[in-house]
């Protein structure tokens, strides 16, 4: 059992949990809790660690397949980026997406994120995304880190399943998602049209901006149309997972009414 | 200019930002920043407090018509729910609604909250709310405190204008409801037919659940029918707010696509 807090490997996923250039680097990021680590894909997984007093029948199953270690609660404690530890916390290897992925998929139904700020925002709209059938989340370099801890919470596990890229250029993404015949919508509050008036049942990438801000106005040009969420009362915007969730089971319920497979 | 943190008046501010039960007791709370001073009804302010070297020249005339103080930035940090502080903060007065108000409008769209948790679920939940065009939103009493700093700052402004109510028996607010002939929808899990599958033009309350649970057995029995949102891939649950979110929307763009007034 690791008892102290100088240990490098514990200094290691404590330095994972708080530094997203060292994610970036080592291609690894830091997964917590019961209900993360048994959804987590076995072959993802590089490490785990389990607090002094921890045990979980289905957990200490599945650990019987890898390399795992006791840690005292100290020291856990320290590895944890939580307030209130499960005591159980694994090492990932990050999953390569890239955009010809999703691209692969017929008619395919894309959200493309512009520099969205908050990480619970970022693993809401993945979690939501893989609820409404999205086929693959895009996102501006400038957006959250998947990998921060706060950003994997929200996604309660989609973050191992969906499908999820940075691009340097928004730009580019768009002639290439246009190449392939997609339609670009753009949520923008001067919008001139009602999202709810468009048809997504073809190949379809929705654009949403930052928190803020929206999208930037170069990036809402380059959509084929602009879309609105109408709004009463003085509300001036909604939140920007709830935006992009709203837009997402649109498209997802116009896909089922249109008798498209769906679950 | 107020410099002791000691002072009973900034005390006093410290302790209705913390203290749940003062703010019920005293039916006073405080909002912070620019944008919630503004937006703030002026009968409901009480009193305001700006920090040393705030200033801000649609704030300041609109403090002409009140009391304030100015304060030491140190003893705007201790009466402040913040990390970064904008220099800005009111005491409000708590403006009373009931179930009544809500059930003159014709039609009345409702959302009911069962035990909601979150702070920033309940603060979106309004943000929300206000922007599908809901006529008011009930809750359950053990739900997250509507005044509680975070929810406020999630509402971004919706705690002045929706009609918001908690009631001491969730049975008891579905009895009136139907008693004015109002169709009550509960979200669950293993509802039998797709949300968008109902028609809700019609007077409708929708029952929402507590994150975890979900409502619970005796509340969803309560409806007129269970509804419950598709989810793809390996999806167990939306996030409380953003499954509000998307019934709400849907509710509202029905009743646009009925003809129904909006905007």
């Amino acid at each position: 059992m690791i008892t102290s807090v100088f240990n490098s490997r514990v200094k290691r996923v404590a330095a994972l949990n708080t530094r997203a250039r060292m994610r970036k680097q080592e291609g690894q990021y830091v997964v917590e809790g019961v209900r993360m680590f048994l959804e987590a894909p076995g072959e993802e997984i590089q490490e785990a660690f389990v607090a002094e007093g921890f045990s979980h029948e289905r957990c200490m199953e599945k650990l019987d397949a890898m390399p795992w270690e006791r840690v005292s609660d100290e020291v856990f404690r320290k590895m944890s980026a939580t307030e209130t530890p499960q005591g159980i916390l694994c090492v990932m290897r990050m999953k390569h997406h890239d955009l010809e992925e999703m691209l692969k998929r017929e008619n395919p139904l894309i959200m493309v994120l512009e520099d969205i700020q908050d990480p619970g925002n970022l693993g809401t709209i993945l979690r939501t995304a893989e609820g409404a059938g999205i086929d693959g989340v895009i996102a501006s370099r400038e957006s959250a880190d998947l990998y921060n801890p706060k950003t994997i919470r929200s996604t309660m596990g989609s973050i191992y399943r969906m499908p999820f890229v940075y691009v340097p250029s928004l730009q580019e993404a768009a002639d290439r998602l246009r190449a392939e015949g997609i339609r670009l919508y753009a949520a923008d509050l001067s919008g001139e049209k009602w999202y709810d008036g468009e048809d997504y049942t073809g190949g379809s990438a929705l654009f949403i901006g930052n928190e803020g801000n929206g999208l930037r106005p170069e990036t809402a040009a380059l959509a084929d149309a602009r879309i609105r969420i109408p709004m009463a009362g003085r509300v001036e915007s909604l939140n920007a997972a709830m935006a992009s969730g709203i837009l997402m089971y649109e498209a997802s319920r116009q896909r089922r009414s249109a008798g498209g497979a769906f679950l």
